[in-house]
């Protein structure tokens, strides 16, 4: 079966990484690529390791009104950006947004694919969720599902590798020599992803109001995503969560699912480096009644186009693992 | 005035740091140098870019009892290998001990030199803090010294680069391919550092009973420490602390102090690369009661050597700041 | 069609990239897994990523006498230890060595894959080339086949990541603190990657005799060799080498060849990161009758397990491009 | 004695490492600073470890008309957009120049600190060597001095940290993603220091014309230079050049110099980090008549800032080494 897909936002890193899971797909096509920067050059001079296939596709100018007929259309574009044209895309275009305007949007399932697969398979709009929340969501959802923890009093501490801030230029905060050998928190008190945490945080515990601390933090590396987070737990005296309760509903609730790896060592970013995997580790005190869930991804994989590809997989009934079982690349 | 020194452990991070900073030092002679792997060899083979009195240095076998007339030894050796060798040396020469093996020791003081300056002077007998007690305990102390959180239920998520760990060499877990381009949260809920922060942190709050999580993390870097710290405020109501509140607490703290910086941006760790500064910063929200402070050092910096060389000038009487007032290195 | 196959040497970093490609290879199953440090383990606690259909494979002690049945071994062992052994190995289990000692050896094909294929085809024995070698021989060999440039007179400044090294631990100067933000070179005039070198000019010029200098230099990066090689012009007069006849000799050559990329760019490490290709590149004056050519490969791919699943692809009638057509990882 | 200088370009790598440096120099006083983006703001805020003193002091905008009182100006600017601007400069202000304009203008001292300190001293108007020549120039100078090698036929294979590049922003080229574990040769055959380097090699090697291959390549790394050039020998027969001449005849060369180190072993760029030592090494293979020269700077110390306040120290008549005696940071 082939099924043509295109890619705006193909400059971007969410958008480069979608090409080359896309160009390994076993069912994926590639027909359009469309960018901003690189609109007019061929997907070579691009991207100079382009599969021969794809070498010479013209990335177009990004209008919604010359798209080509295409089954699903993967966009990549900054936050901010996309409301309005996306919403010109005809309706039989299945869309993966990987970018941040559709994350609880009316009409858009939220793409967290390992959680909730069956909310995703057979809709036409799906937003992935950001890359933030990808680490933290998927560590957090068992603990949550089972009632292990407060849903309100959530500290996450989250490290993400640069890449996260995407493509340089126009930047000097993200050039090399500013960034390496440096540790930067950023945004305390008021990052953009703490709404949709929330959100689903609420959705996973049946309701409980959800309250968060979210302190981002940029880590000279290119990929990567921790999330260090610290729950109060919910059980009371004897029934206080340990380690190995944290675990075993970890190891439940991601039973027979492809791409999440319960870990009883702390989890390392490296781990998932090109692949779409996470990883999900925990440590608690019951003592003072303390878990702590750390979720690692690639936040080019997981946190961008391999779950964007995961999410297209769902809604065009193909199986889930389709064109994202590489490995991750170590060392 | 010439002082007599001598570092034994030269061959290490914090020992070669020493070296440093003593080479610049306008009353410090380092006469004697002494370290396991390099004995027998001279200081210029060890450090190709040692200054040209100190190249021809030979690096001597550690023996307490050969050690030549010194008025100050620092020693930076691993923990639990010091205790009895610097037990032997003669009591008149001073000893600033950068290891573990003598923190809260008996007779000894515990050099928090920017906090407690008083209790450091005129000392023989002086145990630098480890490279986290000196980020965590630098950003905590106003706020414990004013009363601003409670000192029962601190997070702290600390972060370090890669030297913390010691030089390479017998353990592949900090070779270059296996560290470069990850971040590895380690020794979850058992870190060696926990008893030092508690027992600094009743003494700095008058006597309430500590209460931490401490989640170190090595991050792709050679040098740097970021403490992210997440603490309960102990106000009530309208009394909450807010940013400004720990923020002019920390410029009364530190006022007329030398090294420290209380920054209103989050601090990043390549601002004190290579030097003896701590920043600290904060940011609250009194709605939900919770403080998040955070401090930045140098591991070898103040974190190791330059924190040493601070009390070694407190203990000899010399200004606070001889010898380290190199600015950063940047970038 | 199901190829039975196995990894000695799985603990490093070659035989790690060889299973990452072979678990996602069409033909190969890969049976059997042996490896010094990490004997007795499963494969999936000594990579946390690896494919669920391989985690509980248990890695051997290396012995030829009880190896399984196999229709491919893949050996990654250090140079000077595997002759011995590989000797004993049945000869009906076809032998990629991957490691050095069998380069030019007696009955075996040196597998320079993109540039001999049918020197490989159908051989049972075959020695894959040293890292250096791969990224100089495949930007030479188009200038040497067309006599561009003089075979002895050749100036090789080549450039490795460091896992190029090999595996961290028992080595401190591939450490993290002391590789990173160091240039290091080593080895010089005396690099034990030249007599292959040589051999291979000599037998790409038909003879004549090849005369080299080969300097060697580690780069702070986990992956990546580029060799910029500095050669004189074989030309006379109006007919010496212009950038553009090298760039159309190394089309002609590599027409047809699937992983070897001509770029009229200076090619980039990066660009091959992850991947099996080569890029290739050259810049001439004739005024000076010099040209300079420039390869690029990943040290683990074309540069050590790509290139070996490729010759195990030739050796065994497959397609070249079996299970090497995963796009490079970028960023 | 209080000798007053300014910095233009403050807001640059170059005059940033400028502004450490002069901030512990015994005798010069910054009571000027200029930018381009930054002016308006405090120094400390660009800065955030900048020493106590020099924390208030308003960084202006450029202009030579409104330059205060001052004894010594260093310029740090773009290649092509001072020298208008200097030319305004009252002549009684000495300036050394670290920016490409003036280097072998007419007026003006070429500034190779460590090989004719006697054409420098006294002089009012010095222009900085760049980056590169620093490191190649160094190293070559012993030969060309004693004859040891042919001016005409030299090979630099040079290698630079990203922060040669300049500050990150309007570039994604030097995006922390984009340039990390990546190795990027660049303006083969054309770079823009050659005529700067052909013209010392003709001075200092008594007028015989130069020739030159000039190779830079981009290395993922912050700080450091290291030249590897190849060299054909002058000598004949059994007078050709060995390692231990070449090594003898920096020594001779550098005899009583202060900073730079000839050194047996391959030199590395973090032996030189943050200090303004060069490193020379050498390896000769007689037989076929050929040197490789080895040369190690910091580009920002020696290449940049370091030389300039030797230049500095040199035409006010001030020991040499004044300001200038830091050791290496390492790791």
């Amino acid at each position: 079966m082939s099924i043509r897909v295109g890619i705006v936002g193909i400059s971007g890193f969410g958008g480069g990484e979608a090409m080359r899971l896309i160009a390994s797909h076993p069912s994926f096509d590639l027909v359009y690529a469309a960018g901003e920067g690189s609109a007019g050059s061929r997907l070579a001079d691009r991207f100079p390791g382009a599969p021969a296939g794809l070498a010479d596709l013209v990335i177009e100018r990004w209008d919604p009104a010359t798209l080509p007929k295409l089954d699903v259309l993967f966009a990549s574009l900054p936050t901010g950006t996309s409301a309005e044209a996306l919403a010109r895309v005809p309706a039989d275009v299945r869309i993966v947004d990987i970018g941040g305007d559709h994350r609880y949007a009316e009409g858009w399932a939220y793409g967290l694919a390992d959680v909730w697969p069956d909310r995703i398979a057979g809709r036409t709009r799906v937003a992935n969720p950001g890359c933030f929340p990808a680490a933290t969501l998927t560590a957090l959802a068992p603990l949550l599902a089972e009632g292990l923890i407060e849903p309100g009093n959530i500290v996450i501490d989250a490290k993400t590798g640069i890449s996260g801030a995407g493509r340089g230029g126009g930047d000097s905060r993200f050039g090399y020599a500013e960034s390496n050998e440096n540790l930067v928190p950023y945004g305390l008190l008021r990052h953009v992803h703490v709404p949709e945490i929330e959100t689903t945080i609420e959705r996973l515990s049946g309701g409980s109001a959800a309250g968060l601390v979210f302190t981002p933090h940029l880590v000279p590396m290119t990929r990567g995503i921790l999330a260090t987070i610290y729950c109060r737990g919910r059980g009371r005296g004897r029934d206080r969560a340990s380690t190995d309760q944290c675990l075993d509903a970890a190891r439940r609730f991601y039973a027979g699912r492809a791409f999440v790896r319960v870990t009883d060592r702390p989890p390392q970013t490296k781990w998932a480096t090109g692949s779409n995997l996470a990883f999900v580790g925990y440590a608690a005190d019951p003592e003072r009644n303390l878990v702590i869930a750390m979720g690692v991804v690639d936040n080019l994989g997981k946190g961008a186009a391999g779950q964007a590809v995961q999410n297209a997989n769902l809604i065009c009934g193909l199986p889930e693992t389709a064109g994202l079982d590489g490995a991750p690349v170590w060392p």
